[in-house]
């Protein structure tokens, strides 16, 4: 069996754990990043993380044969720089160089969307494909495109901003400062607000019960009120559906994946939510007649996905 | 000097021409399209230019390294097979095989608006940079991705449909029958519709008085009175400039090209049009701040671009 480190970074904190060939994590650990300290720090942080997870698995050193980094942020994969990640105050830092001051091993870094693509078109519910589209429904709208097994980052990794194309000009405003972006309206945040606007609009709607229930207003209300017949939810749920498939047809239209992956919170809705996406698709696609419409399906590596997803690109 | 075929066939006309490894053409010629006449005459006609443009530049069969077949429609160019053109009435032909039966050459196909791409990165407006942006504003918005000095064609060349992106859900109608896709506000013809608008809703602009002497409204009536100080002439062309780069911007934050090209008619209107694409592209492309922000310039292959384009694939 080969293994392999995956880290996972994030603003909050740093996951890294061992990962076999075939995807499964044999051991894992964590730590808060020290964001203020600074790359020296992070970078000893990691090399301290790998050691432990080696130790955990039984493992030593020389059975890795390589370490993958997951990150936020724009990321020159060829380069192993991290152009810049506002979560982690880096601009311009060679995170690769950084680490392997520590551990000199073949180390690689990519961005974490396009990190969790691959993950979940290795291990995940996108296996039996070469070519995938993953999206994840969260704060924001992350993308990442998987052709023939390879992450799909554009020149300089400067590109793949897929939450970030406009599909209604003149739209709601977006968190990037652009008007009509997808993550306006495909975000679970954005969910949320035309959860509470159509709460609003209609108080006799169940899902003013709900909210109060919860004691808050999240990305579930209007999910549990359809699936009690609420008609008014009914509506919000499939404008959101609808709104969803509207981007993923932009990129179906370019890139003709395989397989649309969805993940994030949202996706866990359930089958009927992805199966409400997949119709819209459908009907969306173009000529959808005579090319193939690639299928739709919920992510499945759930909490796995940092992990597995910074490793995979490390195995090739 | 090394020597190729490129033939461009429309639904009209098959155009054919030798072209050296500088992206010079040598001789030309051309012939209707025996639409009704199905593969086997087209193959055959193709084969016919193929011999006249050879004879006229002096060379002979065997001194054609190869050639290369630009088409309309979906192309799958791995397996040589035009998946479907409805200009060529052709569903699931492989034209290689169909124009080998006659010269058994190095032959390649491709969709010409990708072919057009590629002969402007090589030898036109695009020839110092590997991964571009190609868009023609005609009747409707073709698109063409180079990365690395390749086509992008997405999985079973079904994919770079760019005109087809929503860029304004639930907007105006496209001819392929959805709703608010590119096309439908950055094509010339979308240019026309939005000029007769404003044209009707002010009769005092002078885009009326234009659009008389002319016998009818065009793409350059808009142009014109703009360029005469029409104050609704300049409020439509900057509104359809606007259409024109929020397009480009999807894919700008998709692939993050070096370069944006623009050609067909509309592209003639004058370096004050293209200055205007650039500075909307600028306004709106995702952390432009950070990122590199490719430059916006108007096609220069002209004519050439069709046959110059359907040879370059095969040069490689």
């Amino acid at each position: 069996m080969k293994y392999y480190i995956g880290i996972d970074i994030g603003g909050m904190s740093i996951k890294a754990g061992i990962v076999d060939e075939d995807g499964n994590i044999i051991s894992k650990s964590t730590c808060v990043t020290r964001v203020l300290d600074g790359k020296e720090a992070i970078a000893l942080d990691m090399y301290n993380l790998c050691k432990e997870v080696t130790a955990i698995a039984n493992l030593e050193q020389k059975d890795i044969l390589g370490v993958g980094i997951g990150c936020p942020g724009t990321v020159n994969s060829q380069k192993g720089v991290i152009t810049f990640a506002a979560n982690l105050n880096f601009k311009k830092v060679n995170i690769v160089k950084e680490f392997n001051k520590h551990w000199n091993v073949k180390t690689v870094v990519n961005n974490d969307a396009n990190c969790a693509a691959l993950g979940e078109t290795k291990f995940g519910s996108g296996k039996e494909y070469s070519s995938s589209l993953f999206v994840t429904l969260g704060t924001g709208v992350g993308t990442g495109f998987i052709i023939d097994n390879k992450i799909f980052e554009g020149e300089n990794g400067e590109g793949a901003e897929g939450g970030h194309v406009c599909i209604r000009m003149d739209g709601e405003k977006c968190s990037c400062g652009q008007k009509g972006c997808w993550e306006a309206y495909a975000s679970a945040t954005a969910l949320i607000k035309q959860t509470k606007k159509a709460m609003q609009k209609h108080p006799e709607s169940l899902m003013n019960e709900i909210a109060t229930r919860k004691g808050e207003v999240n990305g579930t209300v209007a999910f549990e009120a359809y699936k009690a017949g609420d008609k008014v939810a009914e509506k919000v749920v499939k404008k959101y559906a609808e709104y969803v498939a509207t981007g993923l047809v932009v990129f179906i239209n370019v890139f003709r994946p395989q397989v649309v992956m969805i993940g994030g919170g949202v996706s866990n809705a359930g089958e009927y939510f992805i199966e409400m996406i997949r119709k819209q698709v459908k009907k969306k696609v173009f000529a959808g007649k005579i090319n193939r419409i690639p299928n739709v399906v919920k992510a499945n590596l759930g909490n796995d996905a940092g992990i597995v997803g910074a490793a995979a690109p490390v195995m090739d």
